[in-house]
C-alpha cells in the first residue's frame, strides 16, 4: 500500500473520529489495553522475528535493548493507554465565546490537529504510546517506525486497528506504515494534502532531515544541548549534586545535562569537588584551558564540536566562564532550546537567567532532568518540543489539538 | 549586507527587545508614528521612484494603486502603531503555574517568539503594519517585500530603525532585506540559526514556495478558496444577500467567496434569485451540469480547475448538490481551510456543518466576509492561518508569541 493510499485513508478516518465521544475514544484505549494483553505472544512472536534479524546484522546489546519487548514492556504500553483514559477530554475546551454588536455569536472551540504522522527509530513501544496520544486527543496517526522493527510495528498496528474496529471507529484511525524505505519517509513528509503535522521522535540525524525535507508543518523535537551554570554565588555542594543527577542519571535522554559553565571566583573549589563526584559513574570531562589548568591533564581538551553537540552518553564538557553574561552568551550560541539551569543563591541572577534564556525549561537550582510531561504533572507526553511554534517543551495530549471559530448569525453581511 | 549578518544582528536584537518593558515597546510605536508623519516627504519620494520604475515596467493600474503611497495612507500606517498602544501586552501572561510535590515551582509564561521573518508582495504598508505587530509582541522582525517596492520598503525601514533608537531599542529590531533577489529569499526561508518563524503574506503562488522551499517553521497564511452551502430549509432570500455580499463587497481578498453549494431541492428557486442578484456586478457563473440546466448557457461549464482554485474575481462556481452530505465531501475535498459558511433554518444540519467542516472559521447564516482580526474583535492582525499548527484564522500580536517554562527548586534531582 502506498503512502498516499494510507494518508487518503487516514484523512477519511480522522472525520470520524475527530468528532467521536470522548467515550467512543476511551473504549478505543481500553480495547487496545485489553488486545495489547490478550494478543502478547502474537507480538511477542513478531519481535522475535525483528530481534533474531537484528542479532544477524551485529546489532550491539543496547540498541537489542531497545528492540526488544517482553510481557512487562506489552504490559506497559497497555497501562500507557488505560492511564489515558481518565485524563480530561483535551477536545472540550471553549477558549473564548463572544457576541460582537453585529449579533455573530463567535466560539473558539478546540478541535483535533486531524492526521499526524510519526516518524521514529528503533523502540516498538513508541507505535503505541505515540497511537493512543493521538486517538485520546481525536486524531488519526500514521506511524512510522525503524525497519529494525517492522515485524513488531505492523504487529502491533494490526492489534490497535482490530480494536478500534471492535468499539466502532474506522481501523484507518491508525496505520503503520509498511514500507521502511526512506523514499517512503520521505513521501511522508510532504504529504501536505493528507498529514496536517508531523512530529519526529529520535535523534539530531533524523530530526535535522525533517527539518530539511518535510513540507508538512513539522514539530522539533527532543534535541537537547542542556547545560547547568554554576554562578559565583552557588551552593556548592548543591550544584555538584544536580550536575552528578543531570549528567549520569539517564545519560542517554534529551534532557541529560552535556555542558557544566563554572564561574571563575568558584571554579578551583568547585571543579574537583564536581570531578570527584563524576568519578563514582567514569564520568570523562572534556575542559576548556582554564578548567584544565585546574584539574589537570585527565580533562581532555574540548573542541567546538564537544560545546555543540549532544554526547548522550557518560561525558561533559567543562567550561569556565567570567561570569553571568558569558554564560548567558554560551548558552545563546550553543543551546538547542531545550533545558538550561543555573544554580544560584543570589535572587538577581535567578531573575535574570529565567528571563533571558530562551529554551522550553529553565531551571533555577534543579536537574534539567525534570522537563518530562510526567514530572511536570501534565501526563503522558508524545515528544518535547524545540521549536516555538505551536507547542514548546513536553507536549501533553492538549498540544495534539488546535481550535476552530465558529460563528451564528442570523443573515449578517459585511 | 547579507542575509546570515541580517539574520545574526535580529538575533541578538531579539534579545533585547524580548525582555523589554510594555512602555519601552509602546514609546517605540509612538516613535515610529511620529517619524512616519514627519518624515512623508521623504516616503513619497522613495514610493515615486518605485511608481516610476513600475510604470516604465508596464505595471497594471491596479498594481500601480497598491504599489503608491500617499499621505493618506501614510497617516493609515502610523494610525496602525498608535491603535497598539492601549492593545494589553501579549506578554503579560502566565498560562500555569504550579508548585509539585517535590516543591519545585512550574510558571509557563508567555515570551515572544523571537525572529519573525516576513516574505510579502507589492504592498509597502505591510513593511510598517506588520513590523509594529511584531514589535508590540517583543519580537525583532525581518522583512521581505517585493521588488516592486523597494525603494519605499527600504526608507520605511530606515524611519523605524530611527525610532527603535531613539527609545534605547536596537535599531536591528527591524531589518528590512535590500536583496530582493529569489536568492536571497531563499537563504531567509531557510536560516534556521536565526529565525523562529516564518510568515509570508501574499498570493497562492509565494506561499507555496514557502511551504515548499523553508525550513524555518512556517505559519501559511491567506488562501481562501470559501464556499456557502445553500440547505434545504435556507431562508433563500438571505442565502442570495450572503452569497452577493461574500463574493462581490471585495472579490480580491481570501475571505471572500468562491463556490456556491445549492441544495438540489431549492436549486430551481433558487438559482435565478440567486443570478439576478449577481447581475448587478456583472458575476460571471462557472456552473455544473445541473445548474446550467437550471440558467442555461449564460453558465459556463465549470472545469476541475474552477472548484480547486480562488478566482479572487467577479467570478463564483456553482454547484447542485444532493444536501450536506454531498455537500460536505465537496468541501473536504477543495477547501483550504479558510472560511466555510452553511445557510440554514435547520439547527441540526448547522450544527453538523459546524461541527463536521474542517476550517479555521465555520459560519452559520452569515457572510464568510467577517474572517477578520478587527471583525472579531481581536484587533490588528499580521495574517489569517490556514494551517493549523501554532495559529489558524486571524492572527493577532497574541500569536506571535510562545512559551517557557520557568522552573524554580532548591537542589531537587531527579
Amino acid at each position: 500500500m502506498d503512502i498516499r493510499t494510507i494518508g487518503a485513508a487516514a484523512k477519511a478516518a480522522s472525520r470520524t473520529i475527530g468528532v467521536s465521544s470522548l467515550e467512543t475514544r476511551n473504549a478505543a484505549l481500553q480495547a487496545i489495553a485489553d488486545a495489547l494483553k490478550a494478543r502478547s505472544a502474537e507480538i511477542l512472536a513478531a519481535n522475535g522475528k525483528d530481534l533474531a534479524a537484528a542479532k544477524e546484522n551485529g546489532m550491539s546489546a543496547s540498541m537489542l535493548d531497545r528492540l526488544a519487548l517482553n510481557e512487562a514492556r506489552i504490559n506497559g504500553m497497555a497501562q500507557g493507554a488505560l492511564e489515558l483514559i481518565p485524563a480530561a477530554d483535551p477536545l472540550d475546551r471553549v477558549y473564548d465565546e463572544r457576541v460582537r454588536p453585529n449579533g455573530l455569536k463567535i466560539t473558539k472551540k478546540a478541535v483535533p490537529l486531524g492526521v499526524i504522522a510519526i516518524i521514529y527509530e528503533a523502540r516498538p513501544n513508541v507505535t503505541v504510546d505515540a497511537a493512543v496520544l493521538c486517538l485520546k486527543s481525536g486524531n488519526a496517526v500514521i506511524l512510522k517506525g525503524g525497519k529494525e522493527a517492522i515485524n513488531s510495528n505492523v504487529c502491533l498496528g494490526e492489534i490497535m486497528r482490530s480494536a478500534l474496529e471492535s468499539v466502532g471507529l474506522p481501523a484507518d484511525c491508525v496505520s503503520v506504515v509498511p514500507d521502511t524505505s526512506r523514499e517512503a519517509a520521505t513521501a511522508l513528509m510532504t504529504l501536505n494534502e493528507y498529514v496536517d503535522v508531523l512530529i519526529p521522535r529520535g535523534g539530531a540525524g533524523l530530526i535535522a532531515a525533517c527539518v530539511k525535507n518535510a513540507t508538512v508543518p513539522t514539530i522539533e523535537t527532543g534535541t537537547g544541548n542542556c547545560h547547568c551554570f554554576v554562578d559565583a554565588s552557588a551552593d556548592l555542594n548543591m550544584a555538584a549534586e544536580i550536575i552528578y543527577n543531570a549528567k549520569t542519571s539517564r545519560p542517554s535522554v534529551c534532557n541529560a545535562l552535556e555542558t557544566a559553565l563554572v564561574d571563575v571566583s568558584v571554579a578551583e573549589e568547585f571543579l574537583p569537588l564536581m570531578k570527584a563526584r563524576l568519578d563514582e559513574k567514569n564520568v570523562e570531562l572534556r575542559g576548556c584551558e582554564r578548567a584544565r589548568a585546574i584539574l589537570g591533564d585527565c580533562v581532555k581538551p574540548a573542541s567546538e564540536s564537544d560545546w555543540a553537540n549532544e554526547f548522550l552518553d557518560y561525558i561533559l564538557a567543562v567550561k569556565v566562564v567570567d561570569g553571568l553574561d558569558e554564560a548567558l552568551a554560551h548558552i545563546a550560541r550553543y543551546s538547542t532550546g531545550h533545558s538550561e539551569a543555573i544554580v544560584t543563591e543570589n535572587a538577581e541572577n535567578a531573575a535574570r537567567f529565567l528571563r533571558e534564556v530562551d529554551a522550553a525549561a529553565v531551571y533555577v537550582n534543579a536537574s534539567t532532568r525534570f522537563t518530562d510531561g510526567g514530572e511536570f504533572g501534565y501526563g503522558a507526553e508524545i515528544g518535547i518540543s524545540t521549536q516555538k511554534l505551536h507547542a514548546r517543551g513536553p507536549m501533553g495530549i492538549d498540544c495534539l489539538t488546535t481550535y476552530k471559530y465558529l460563528i451564528e448569525g442570523n443573515g449578517q453581511v459585511r
